[in-house]
């Protein structure tokens, strides 16, 4: 068979190549009920090439090997972490970019994905609620959309190479941001961390003491992150307040709303994250919720032109771009790119609105159900306004909730549920996040059994 | 139709989605003779959702207008960049990516990938000469491993959080060099300029002035960057010269091969990259030359421990690893990503050793070729070993080099060539990759005469 598909006639072996693939990927699909979440650990195929290339049948067999030991998202039972199974459109879309392989790098690589970007990234800006001039761009997973977003408060607030610059966030941020201060050339020092209250949120009396300490001190701070959905939890921080905060400091607000930000996107579940429009800079992750393939993230921004004035560089090799926006690699940190936000565009366009607003709307429900479903007398659940919830016996100690929820993992994962074990506040807990659609209420009510069985 | 592909029966509307969206790739890339390279600027498609979501038949509709917008990297005139056409298993590779939808965060949301990258990495990193103990993450770009690489040698040598901390590098650098310095918190002059040769290549005279002066003025170095492959000739550093240097002065050697690097696979082409297994760190990008979709690059380290001590963040919510190494979200900058590994294992393994080798040959060979056929009176071309190749008029001025620039690209872009128009030193070139395997000698003859003729 020929490597490249012919440039000049339809490639029929390039077309029976894929159709195999795809037949095979359905069949993986279908054998998710069968299989449960997560595989028993099996063989891998050999990972270096051989002296020939292999024939399409070959390589796709060595494809079963991978493909049976991969964890399964659209088993009913994975409800351990942020991965929720896979829109259709969103696998098309895909399989569509990396035929066309343009390059986000640069309009001339990529004219009509670049402008679909940029107008898709303004418009979601524009729908939950930023002012005119907003817009974004997509980054490779969240971790780099929080990196960016903190280079840019740094960059705006004239402290790039200040090095006794200071962050404000949460306690219940998540890790990314420590990654990214170290990246940064920050010492950990240079995190101010605010108290949460009992339900996660952001505490604005410690925010005011914190901002006090860090002015005594000397500090001056370029950023306040505020998080709509910790990974724990869910909870949200109230933004409207920290909002109001940070505009009378002069202080930049990013909200780490990788899962939380999504909820945005529907009339009837905006009310979850109050004032997320109000932020300098948002992170919002579809990949998490909306069934968009990993890697789908969002950095949005309140005015488009941070962003190229803060990462341009000005590749001496690539052509301007000929439309009213920089080329897509002045405009964040990676410089040759997929076109990410094709899954996104034609994902979105698929669930419409009331899909968009089911998707949503269920997960919440399904929380609440599993919720109401626990026993409270022997356990303390924790949970926001979000699909996340969390769990632990409350009458025992932290050592013997490590063993139970060691133990109680293993039980669900027997019966074909994966729950995650966070560890909060130096506590095990288990978590569940509600954000697979094929999750029904006969599972929860199973699940739930189970749990409340288990101590 | 279902928005989720089912997960307990074959799913008939999935596949058949699947299949309308192969045929119609099938059918775009046949035409790509008859469109050229860029098509003119056409329609975009709506941007945002309607209420209802869309059929099957209006997605696919709608993406008719995105892929009749799209740059075309199989024309055999497209030679403007490093985005060679997608390999057939590289496109496969994405789709099941895709449709698995694990995450390389964890070894528990992707049980075999995770192995598998781990495993395709300490491969690569052997294979090239590394010494064990080596091996290597992925990273979604180039520029994020250039930056990875960075912000790892700042921290093994205790320089994270010095703000006087530098680097070396060559004047012929790539710019995601100044861009990582800047994420990284360091000024400008934290570059310490080395000058390049004739040739392009770093001078090692320069190099020793530059190490005395910044000791002079007591700063400190924590990398030097070599290059394996400048963007706009194609020029390769001494590396082993640089090597030597940096083993004198106990300095980390990281190598930007991400155009030169893949040469290192193969037997016959590996003399142009010699020197390369020595470096500490070395950004090698599979998409740039074997047709690997984007994004495939590579971190290659001497020390894979040297990934986890400076990025494992230690996510609270995640299970380790049960294997002997790090969860994958440890080993770099990015949290969640996809299983960009499995498209490079498939695109090698369909190459085959003599794959791999042809088309590193033969890119150098069309790139000699052509050169023999450029009227070297009248132009001064610049190329080095690989298969770049630059070329200005010789007898004119800088500002009529802009202008013959400018003219000539679009007239090769009438003719169906797309060359890049570098800015090199002041003056401007046009530059031709000939990583295209659709390219003929016959294109090379014709576009040879084209440029002969243009002054």
């Amino acid at each position: 068979m020929e490597l490249f598909p012919s440039p000049d006639q339809f490639d029929d072996n390039f077309q029976a190549f894929l159709e195999e693939a795809c037949l095979k990927l359905c069949d993986w699909f279908s054998k998710a009920e069968e299989t449960g979440p997560l595989p028993s650990i099996n063989d891998l195929p050999e990972v270096g090439p051989k002296f020939a290339g292999l024939s399409r049948k070959d390589l796709l067999k060595d494809l079963d090997l991978i493909m049976n030991g991969s964890f399964q998202p659209s088993h009913p039972g994975s409800l351990a972490h942020l991965d929720p199974p896979p829109l259709s459109a969103s696998i098309v879309g895909d399989l569509i970019c990396a035929g066309l392989n343009n390059n986000l790098l640069a309009e001339e690589l990529s004219p009509s994905l670049s402008r679909l970007e940029n107008n898709l990234c303004r418009w979601i800006a524009q729908k939950i609620g930023m002012k005119t001039g907003s817009g974004g761009v997509a980054a490779s997973g969240g971790s780099l959309s929080n990196l960016m977003a903190l280079v840019l408060a740094r960059h705006h607030s004239g402290l790039s190479t200040d090095p006794n610059a200071v962050i404000l966030v949460s306690e219940e941020a998540h890790v990314s941001i420590y990654r990214a201060i170290k990246i940064m050339g920050l010492p950990a020092e240079a995190i101010y961390k605010v108290s949460a209250d009992n339900s996660g949120r952001l505490s604005i009396n410690s925010l005011n003491e914190q901002i006090a300490k860090l002015k005594f001190l000397g500090h001056k701070c370029f950023c306040v992150v505020a998080t709509a959905g910790t990974t724990i939890r869910g909870a949200v921080d109230p933004i409207d307040d920290i909002s109001d905060f940070c505009f009378s400091e002069g202080l930049w607000l990013h909200v780490d709303a990788s899962i939380g930000g999504v909820f945005s996107l529907a009339e009837e579940t905006k009310s979850v994250v109050p004032g997320l429009s109000r932020a300098d800079s948002i992170t919002m992750n579809p990949q998490k919720l909306l069934g968009i393939t990993k890697t789908s993230s969002l950095l949005l921004v309140a005015n488009t032109n941070h962003l190229s004035s803060c990462f341009s560089i000005g590749f001496p090799y690539i052509e301007p771009s000929w439309g009213s926006t920089m080329n897509g690699g002045e405009m964040g940190m990676q410089g040759t790119r997929p076109a990410e936000i094709l899954k996104l565009w034609l994902g979105l366009r698929q669930l419409g609105h009331s899909g968009i607003q089911a998707l949503l709307v269920n997960s919440i429900e399904r929380k609440t159900y599993f919720k109401n479903r626990i026993n409270s007398d022997i356990f303390e659940i924790i949970t926001g306004p979000l699909h996340l919830i969390a769990l632990t016996p409350s009458a025992i100690t932290k050592e013997q909730a490590a063993e139970w929820a060691l133990s109680t993992r293993q039980l669900l994962m027997d019966n074909k549920f994966m729950l995650s074990r966070p560890l909060l506040n130096d506590r095990y807990y288990l978590k569940a996040v509600m954000g697979n659609p094929h999750t029904q209420n006969s599972h929860l009510d199973q699940l739930s059994n189970l749990l409340n069985q288990s101590i």
